[in-house]
This record gives structure tokens, C-alpha cells and sequence, in this order.
């Protein structure tokens, strides 16, 4: 990158918007056509091109010599570079700093037209140990958040469609997460409970918006869903971090990950979607009132002024009645899957 | 509506949903191409499909006989019908409570295929007036906060491409509003100063991000832009409320306004964009520490994974260089406007 990204402040909300000038560079290849195969000579995440991206930082080799997974720095970075700088404030007092940080590409497979909704579990769970490798080695490098994600599909604005997540390591923690802890203290304070596993308890007693239930894991589409078929995967104990999971866990996860964007996938006819890992931010990975979670946004509806306006998002559909869909999807899903097994 | 809309509330955000099974319902006849006119003789806001609209709750007349803006319920409200119900809470400890408020619908004018940014300022100022008339008469049936906003384009999520506005009045504040006005109160106990007169004043002298200055009103694109080309309008002095623009204030503001949409329809080719009018609650209106404005954000990038993660926005752009850019837009249009007139 020559051009250094920018952290700004913005004094009236007390967000941060990252400056990126070299991000408008970005090749794109997705266009509205579901499957760009036609374009793998020139992708730069396939097989044979592995010299058009940076230095591997992880990989996973498979037994013929070639890889599983591979993770490498984002060519078009959002974050990048040491800390080291500070803020510095102008001559009229804007706050700014460098745009520092990290931002790594999971390149999740070797195959351009596969699908983390559709590929065998094995493949989701070499995702998973990638995030989970890079997420311990970046809390080592002291950032404030990371940020995992993943962008399916052009409404969801990728600009690469060979399989691939994000990962995005930030110096600052950003006041949306510092809202979301401070409500969940304040609900620690006043109750002595953990506000995310009270909530799971109480959408696994109502029961109507849970879409699966597993030893280690629980699906649901919560109560006052943003958007039609949000769904969250939680874990069902205590967990702040997602780089503390174990490897059981993360076997577990990857069942029930795959199971739900297989069933997304059948019930939507492969929806535009992002996925996020809201994990605590590093120096409050010791609080007891929070609880990691996978938090899978469709992105079917647009917001428009109102949403913009006011912060209260429109839903045109009940979550009770978009759960029962997911549900069925699955369900067909797995029929499917034990009369091929017959 | 035979569908009740619902309010519900995000127990870890503490964000409002409305969850508004209706609205899928709602007629779509914008598509990619920027003029629909083959479509006027469906559309229910152009002259002669008045009795296609709910009753009207105001109106201005041309002298024809006809209407020059007309001011309508919104027949796919996002909430609606009288307050009253409280708020219930579910056995499992749920917050909901009916989806009560008002949805309005400004048809800006009877041409199906005209559009703000160029039609005449007396035509810009009519339609502020009729937002100012409804702000104030929503005002006095004491709803929590009143948005007035406008989505132009399809990637905007507009549904219908007849030039029009709308009005949300809700009955609460939500939990996004709550926090600009904490940070701009702590500003003003800090400091003794209005937070937003502040921020204007030292763009005003950073100069950089000066879209133009005016007697009553300053457009800038502010240090922390979120999207490329937001543009902001401001009063130069303190005003916490939309509702009590003076009828000179309009006036200037249509100017404004209509200098500003037409140079970003020059410069960028008639992009999608919303715009918000953000004004103070209305048990907020004699705050010292807030001032309205009109906040426009084009829609120009896609926010995905990493921005629904932690809230920072990922600018591509630099304030700087694209109000450059919108200065020469706004010069060279005023160019062309006076070798028409001369």
C-alpha cells in the first residue's frame, strides 16, 4: 500500500471511519450471476496464483503437496502497519490517527465455485482452526478488537467471489461495542446474570425461534431480529472469547455452522449474507457478562432513510415464522442427506 | 393495515425493531434504469390516481386547480394508529409494544419524472413547507421523535421512483438519538458549548470541507465522513428543531438544498442517496446543546461484514477531495445557469 489509511473520529457520535483512498483499487469479479467460474484464470485466490498474493501467514497443506486453507495479508487493506503513532489533533480539533492494524483474507478452500454452505463439515472446521490460529496470534500482537467476517455474495459486498473470510484486527475499541458492554454490565451490576446466556435461556424456553440445539451450541433467530433470517450461533456456556474455544468446540461449531448456511442457502436459493464473530474485545476478555457469538446477517431488505435516521431497523418478517422456514429447510436438507447415505 | 406492526426491543442493544409484516407487500416499480416513466399510468402519486392514496392531511394548490404537493398516510406504514397500549413483556421477559406512531408520504410534486435537484427552488421550498407543516402538527400530538427523510434511487431502497419524501413519527426515542444527545450534553457541561455551532465552527475555519456558506446555512462534508460525498446542511446558529425553521429560513434552505442535490447530481451522475433530517426529540427542543441539520448520504459503497462488526465505516474517499470535487460541480452548474439567463 502506499497510501496510509486514516483513523477519524468523528466528535458528534465518537465513531471511527476509516479513510482507505487505496480501497477504491480493489479488482471485483462478482457480478449478479450467481457462479463467476468463468474468471478463475484470473483469480488470485485459486491454485497456481499463489505468488499474486502476499506472504502465507497460515496455512493448512493437503496430502497431494497443495493446500486446504491459506490466510495472507488483504493486498487491499483496510488496517495495516504497526502501532506505534498516536492520535494527533488538528489545528481544529479533529481527532485522527493512523490507520494501523491488521487485515488478513482466509482463502478458505482451494476451489473457486465451492460453498462454505455446501462443502463436506471436514472443510468448515479447517475455516474454523484458521480463524482460531490467527485470532490467538493477533491478541498477541495486543490489538484492541478482531474482527472476524465474511461476505457472501455481491449484496453483501464482496468484491472477490472465491470462497474467502475476513479478518480485521482494529487499535481502538469502537463505542458500538463499548454500548453493547456497558448494557450488558449494567444488567451484571443489577442482577449478577450474563445478559447473553440469560437471553439464549429465554429464547430456548419460548423455543418458537430456535433452529437447532446441540451439545455445545445453540441456533436461533432472536427476538427483534435487524433483518428476516438473522440467526445467531451461541455458545450455550460462558465464553467471552472466540479465540478461547477448543478444538471440540470448534467441531461442534462447524457441524452446526455448515448446517445452518446449508439450510439458508436451500430456504433463500443462496442469499447475499455477512457474517460477523462478535467476540469481547481483548483487555475484557476476563468480564463474566459477555458471551462470544456467530452472528449471520442476510442481507434481503435495504435500509433506507428511516433506518438511517433513527437507528430502529424495519423487518418485514416475523422471526417466529422465518425460524419455522430455516427449521424445514434443515430438516429437507437432512432427509436429503440420509436417503443419498441409504 | 390489517397487519399490526410491532415494536420490539434488542435486550443486549437495547435498539428498537419494528417488525412490519405488511411491508412486503408494498408496489415496487423502480428497477436499474434511472427513469420509470413508462410506469406513470400505474403510479398512485402522479395527478389523476388521487383516490389511490389514504385521505389527504395537507396540500398546496396550484392555480389551476391542481396540486403542487399533497401530503398523504403511507398506505405500507412502518407504524401507525394511536398511542395508548403500553409496553408487554413476555413470559420469557421480552419487550414489545404495539407498532404505534404515524408514516406520512410528501408527494413533492405532480411530475412523475422530475426530481429535486433540478426542478425550480420555488418548487423545493413548497416541499418544506409541507415537512414543517406536518413536523409541527406531528409535534403537537406529542410523538417521541419525528423523522423526516428522502430515498432517491434504488440502491437508496426506494419503491416507488415518483418524486416523494416521508415522515415517521415514533413513540420512543430511540437508544442511537439518546446517545448523540449524552455526548453533546457532557460537551456542553465540559465545555459550556454547543457541541454542533463547535464542530461547524472550526470547519468553517479548517475551510477544506466547505461545500458553500450562506447567510443562514453552511453544507459541509464533515472530517469523519461515513460514506463518500456525505453532505451535511446546517443553520449557522442555535436551532434544535426543524419545526421552528421561520418562513425566511425555508426560504434559504430550498436554495441550499437545491444547490447541493444538483451538484451531486453533476458530479456523480444522479446517484442513489438518502437524506435525514435529524432534529431534536421532542421533549428535547430546549436543549442548548443540539442544532438540526439535514444530513445527505449517497449511496455509493456497500457496508459490509467488518462495518456491522464494530461500527467503524470504511470511507474510500477523502472529504477533502470529493467537496473539491462537489464545489466544481456547484460552480459550473451556477456557470451554465448564467449563460442561460443571460
Amino acid at each position: 500500500m502506499s497510501i496510509r489509511n486514516e483513523l477519524r473520529q468523528d466528535r458528534i457520535t465518537k465513531t471511527w471511519v476509516v479513510i482507505a483512498p487505496g480501497r477504491g483499487e480493489r479488482p471485483h469479479d462478482t457480478n449478479d450471476e450467481p457462479d463467476v467460474t468463468h474468471n478463475t484464470s484470473h483469480c488470485p485466490f485459486c491454485p497456481g496464483h499463489e505468488a499474486e498474493t502476499p506472504a502465507e501467514v497460515f496455512r493448512l497443506n493437503d496430502s497431494n503437496g497443495g493446500w486446504r486453507v491459506r490466510v495472507v495479508p488483504n493486498k487491499f487493506e483496510v488496517l495495516g502497519g504497526d502501532r506505534g503513532e498516536s492520535r494527533t489533533v488538528s489545528p481544529q480539533g479533529f481527532v485522527s490517527m493512523p490507520g494501523v492494524g491488521r487485515h488478513e483474507v482466509v482463502i478458505e478452500m482451494p476451489e473457486h465455485g465451492a460453498d462454505l454452505a455446501t462443502v463436506d463439515v471436514q472443510a468448515v472446521r479447517d475455516v474454523l482452526t484458521a480463524y482460531r490460529t490467527r485470532f490467538r496470534a493477533l491478541r498477541d500482537e495486543n490489538w484492541a478488537l478482531i474482527v472476524i467476517f465474511r461476505n457472501h455474495g455481491s449484496a453483501a459486498g464482496t468484491s472477490l467471489s472465491h470462497p474467502h473470510s475476513q479478518i480485521v484486527a482494529t487499535p481502538v475499541v469502537p463505542i458500538q461495542i463499548r454500548h453493547r458492554f456497558d448494557i450488558a454490565r449494567q444488567y451484571f451490576d443489577d442482577t449478577g446474570a450474563c445478559l447473553y446466556l440469560d437471553v439464549l435461556e429465554r429464547e430456548i424456553a419460548g423455543g418458537r425461534r430456535i433452529i437447532l440445539e446441540q451439545a455445545q451450541y445453540v441456533a436461533f433467530q432472536p427476538f427483534a431480529s435487524a433483518v428476516p433470517f438473522e440467526t445467531w450461533i451461541m455458545p450455550r456456556v460462558h465464553r467471552t472469547s472466540f479465540g478461547d474455544a477448543s478444538d471440540q468446540e470448534l467441531v461442534d461449531l462447524a457441524l452446526v455452522l455448515r448446517t445452518v448456511l446449508g439450510g439458508l442457502r436451500r430456504a433463500l436459493a443462496d442469499p447475499s449474507y455477512n457474517y460477523v464473530i462478535e467476540s469481547a474485545p481483548i483487555g475484557d476478555e476476563d468480564r463474566q457478562y459477555f458471551v462470544w457469538h456467530l452472528r449471520i446477517l442476510p442481507r434481503l431488505t435495504t435500509p433506507a432513510g428511516f433506518e438511517l435516521g433513527s437507528g430502529i431497523r424495519v423487518n418485514p418478517s416475523r422471526p417466529e415464522e422465518t425460524a419455522e422456514i430455516l427449521r424445514r429447510a434443515i430438516d429437507s436438507e437432512a432427509e436429503v442427506a440420509r436417503k443419498i447415505s441409504v
